[in-house]
């Protein structure tokens, strides 16, 4: 470019500005793009999903998730592969059940929410009050709830982006102080879930401090609608519950890194990941098999491509997501003096539906690089979206300290149909969509990883899950 | 019709027989079928799943279903109501739990079939062996079973009419004794299902005569799956099976019977129903709440009706139809000395799915009355097809002894899904669609019930379910 006419020059002093790509990274990056190996991603999910299987933060299953996952990452041929020990409350299931006693006995089906007590050695047998929704619940009287079990009934919608969630999960994570807070023994929830099938949906619910604890059970949306129907007819129902979930001790499972070094930058890092703990009862394929499959296999596609990216891009499979971000907020704070080499993180951790939309979280100056990526994405049907969205859930404690973060917006329309369920198993999963997952990934944090600087740093978000 | 013109003599002499429908009929049984209430079946199968849910033969609520259907039968204003009693071999379920030991120690979701013996004491524990079909697991050497688990993989295709069912659940009837005459000590199967959910279908197997009794339950398809692949891993796969099985005593049920009196010719009936028994992991709504519910509202819609036909038109809650047809087969034990005064049969037990043909086993001089009856089902959208189709497995009994029968063949798409699991609940029906189903059953029931004559006998045919 020595000796460039001065009309070329207008044109690219327009469309390329310094702090922006070389239309040889495009180029680059558009050969990443082409080259993933249709399926790798489904397979990695297959081998956690049938060699694993189910792997709830800090049992035996988990354990041998955080070996699958060292294992695999070498295999992947990543340049360092490591683990760093995350602690945090331990949490077991142990036996539940539920049935009416009166008036039409009939077994429900439930499962405890994660961070529950138990019921004790006996069945805890009440009858049922129900209220649509929590501010119901909120609004009954004080010690209305004496001696009664608590039927928060509210619904979840049901959207591409998920919204539905967080307005519907807020019974899951506060009814049970809610209902403590009202006399009632113990507290059962409509599954936070868009599905009519009879698989009640766990998560994580919270105690309020100095509220006593009483135990927390989800129905499955049919069980819930046949309690409803029940309650409805007007006479008293009585619910036993047995619930031998306990809080004990302390757990400890292990974030598992892969670094695939940077060519002259490789103290700095672009993250990506997804979670490598699941909830029980299913076998975790879409939350979160399916982003740490995505993102493994978007590693590879790195690895196997003709150019390194300037900067390390790193791989993790994150810790205890489920039970409250433990392996995030470990690495956030075992990290704290490395934050502002993380340049750029993005998680996967929202199933396995395709991506429609690049999102980011960075100052209008970077917004540019992003439209470029987009270029790259466009044959992935991926275009740009200068606003919304927000961080992965383990991203979150980075992106609190500053780091910019950029997010793959899946279309989640089905996500809540399973999750939390024993019904996340492989077969929600198509291969060519994480496919189309695999290359925006790949291409994403090359690019990020590639870029001609940083990209800045961001004022504080709200994140949410 | 003193003196009709000799060309209208000409004309009705070729549209209708002295065998067939005067038209003041058909008119009669469109506006029958214009009468029927929507949304009454779907309130009498809410009712049932609602109050009494699972409600498998011989157990405390097995009779409460009975007591509900006397009580149905009453409210709906039924000329008559009684119950007659049905024995049979008492069958309890008792715990069920599945897990590989080894090399992927992961829990398994398997349910126990009907009529299965229990693994004692100890879970057993053993080798897996899969088989692709039922016809492999024949083919193999004699012994060569031996201390081992037989797995059966066999798939299920899905088929509107539902003829994927016959060639799949050969492997739930037949494997035990099949895998016990090569040695096995237990047999998994593959569930005969069309869907990819994590629910176990249970069904009715049978033990033969001087083989082995051993263990018999079906894995979830997405078990199945993660069973598969692990075998396909090429080491050995350990699965520890834990089965409380059992069959003992004598079970007693009530065939719940709901008559229509004729109104000149009472002693002759034409019988439609649907079993009130159902197995006991969901609440039985399309299996077969559903057939109780359109019958009992079509009978409701006949009782309603300006007209009361010739014959009765009985409708049966049958006992205890899927360990085997007992009900039926007492009922027509029962009745042997009346069987000719039953003159046609029809049951509803394939779900909830709209009709979508009326077909009958009658002989050929019989036909011309059905395509009289289709003209009147014309707007539901129900023709006449004057092959095909079967009796429904309640009639069979009776068939067998030569009455003929009608179908109204249902859409049965999606039947397979849920069939035989917790997943069959009261969200798996459409109301319309039930809606649909009354109003055909109404007017078939109330044509055949007020037919020139009856319908002659049959020979036996093939039953099949």
């Amino acid at each position: 470019m020595r000796s460039l006419p001065a009309f070329l020059l207008a044109i690219l002093s327009v469309s390329v500005s310094a702090a922006d790509y070389r239309s040889e990274q495009l180029v680059q990056a558009a050969q990443l793009r082409d080259s993933v190996v249709p399926g790798a991603a489904h397979a990695i999910v297959e081998s956690l999903t049938t060699e694993v299987g189910p792997r709830m933060a800090g049992t035996e299953a988990d354990m041998r998730a955080v070996n699958w996952a060292r294992a695999k990452f070498a295999a992947l041929g990543f340049d360092e592969v490591r683990i760093e020990p995350v602690k945090f409350p331990l949490w077991t299931r142990g036996r539940e059940h539920a049935e009416v006693i009166a008036p039409y006995p009939q077994p429900l089906h439930i499962t405890a929410l994660g961070g529950s007590i138990g019921t004790g050695e006996q069945p805890l047998q009440a009858e049922v009050v129900m209220f649509d929704t929590l501010a119901d619940l909120q609004a009954a009287a004080d010690g209305s709830l004496s001696g009664k079990i608590a039927f928060i009934n509210g619904r979840m919608e049901r959207f591409r982006d998920g919204r539905g969630y967080g307005p519907a999960v807020a019974q899951r994570g506060n009814g049970a102080s809610e209902a403590a807070k009202k006399g009632a023994l113990a507290v059962v929830i409509r599954s936070v879930g868009t599905d009519l099938d009879r698989f009640p949906h766990t998560g994580q619910m919270r105690y309020a401090e100095g509220v006593t604890r009483i135990p927390a059970a989800a129905l499955s949306v049919p069980d819930a609608n046949l309690l409803q129907h029940m309650i409805q007819r007007g006479q008293p129902v009585t619910l036993a519950l047995d619930i031998g979930a306990e809080l004990r001790g302390e757990g400890l499972s292990y974030n598992v890194i892969g670094d695939i070094r940077g060519r002259s930058k490789p103290e700095e890092v672009v993250v990506i990941g997804g979670h490598l703990d699941s909830w029980d009862l299913g076998t975790g394929a879409i939350d979160d098999g399916a982003g740490v499959g995505i993102t493994m296999a978007a590693g590879a596609a790195i690895l196997a491509h003709a150019q390194r990216p300037l900067r390390t891009v790193r791989v993790i499979a994150w810790a205890n997501e489920e039970q409250g971000l433990h392996g995030a907020n470990t690495y956030a704070a075992a990290h704290a003096k490395e934050i502002t080499q993380h340049i750029l993180g993005a998680e996967s951790d929202f199933g396995a539906g395709r991506v429609y939309a690049l999102r980011a979280g960075v100052s209008t100056e970077y917004q540019s690089r992003f439209a470029q990526i987009a270029e790259v994405l466009a044959p992935l049907g991926i275009p740009y979206e200068p606003t919304g969205g927000g961080a992965g859930p383990d991203v979150g404690p980075l992106v609190v300290r500053g780091m910019p973060w950029a997010q793959l917006a899946q279309d989640g329309t089905d996500y809540f149909d399973t999750h939390h369920t024993a019904n996340d198993v492989l077969e929600r999963i198509d291969s060519a969509a994480l496919d189309q997952q695999v290359a925006a990934y790949a291409v994403l944090a090359w690019m990020a990883a590639d870029a001609p600087s940083d990209f800045g740093r961001v004022p504080p978000p709200v994140v949410a899950k």
